[in-house]
């Protein structure tokens, strides 16, 4: 497992003072990009140069409790399904412990040539066994 | 059934040219705002001025093909479950007849001055059922 | 001179239920979009297609009155100056006659290709100055 | 003086793959919730709790360079002036050393709960012409 924190930013937030839905979506993206650097051992920025793309196809998420301003909200990446092409992760996210959201990512691994799905590579596969 | 179009916008795009998913989330929310003034009657502003939420609780969304700079997303809004406090609405977005999303929102509804649940008032159950 | 007019959307609102002032800066540019399809003749995504480029180089905007959710904001949109290969603009906005915001934008004219500077095409400098 | 770095995301990306520039606005308004927490010794969110705003009414950014994905982005934050009820703050930002934005942000500061301005409390006056 992989764990990354993000700080709850001012133009995260809506007029009732709690981040807003497709903000906190778009932390989903942010913790992966972290789990790339920081588990896979090779920056999202580097894999998308290199020509390997994540789009997603499939998002469940529940929001269990407010995420506020300033909140440090943790996010554990769990790589829960590797296919042939696909890529299936869990993110709990937890503010001081306190739950706050949960969702499940299913992306598919593209050649970003053709955007058409490609095998996960090797090394890859590997490295996302492993959290 | 309620439809809606919402035309993608440069802001909304990636570095491969398609829509960045946590913006095509918002396209749901979007839908949803205007869901309120041309079917329930009653502009979310309104609603909100009046002390009515609707946050999210869950969402599943698929992406089912790209969406890209300019197209116009046609978004159809059907409510598949009133309950107590809550609702279900179903999304289903596309291009020129090719489908690019489908979404399900559960919000609860709540009384903004305590952010708790609130009973759906009969009045707007009664125009939600009718979509 | 070109009229657009944009609604404010709940994304857009800050905690003071205010539209986020970066929110705004993006209006400028949603506007310049609208002017693309509706005055220059030519959309911006089929211009952005076609290889030309008009990345900011310079953004001076004041922020006169707030904006608030539902509002509809109107945007004057004029053309001050067409240089070798460059525009400025002038964004003037307002809600039902109140001004909200004033912006002036001075964006390169580039050939996506190599992203470097090209002539302004004659076509193109005929409707800009039309404005 | 003070210094915050930014970390570029997917998600503040064009399709040229470079930062669009409303989102480097909104580096602009992070750097100061950084120079807050950082330099001014009061967390914005904690200051923004206590009934202390700081709309933005007048912004000048210049765009010197583009900003890339990745990219680790050195803002450097220096208060210029302290008004009765006003702050004007310089943003300098560079990417390992070359310059990518320039910015003046000039800001009211306002109580809360009447959103009108107040003079700067003498702690915080001291606290913003210490940078």
């Amino acid at each position: 497992m992989f764990r990354t924190t993000i700080i709850v930013r001012f133009g995260d937030l809506d007029p009732a003072g709690i981040a807003f839905y497709p903000n906190l979506v778009n932390y989903v993206q942010e913790s992966f990009e972290d789990f790339c650097a920081g588990h896979v051992g090779r920056p999202y920025p580097d894999l998308y140069r290199e020509g390997i793309g994540f789009p997603t196809v499939k998002l469940e998420i529940e929001f269990l409790s407010p995420v506020r301003y300033g909140d440090h909200v943790d996010v554990d990446v769990a790589v829960e399904h590797v296919g042939r092409s696909s890529v299936r992760i869990r993110y709990e996210a937890s503010v001081q412990g306190r739950p706050v959201f949960r969702a499940r990512n299913t992306s598919v691994v593209v050649d970003m040539s053709t955007f058409r799905p490609m095998p996960v590579p090797a090394w890859l596969r590997e490295r996302l066994l492993s959290a």
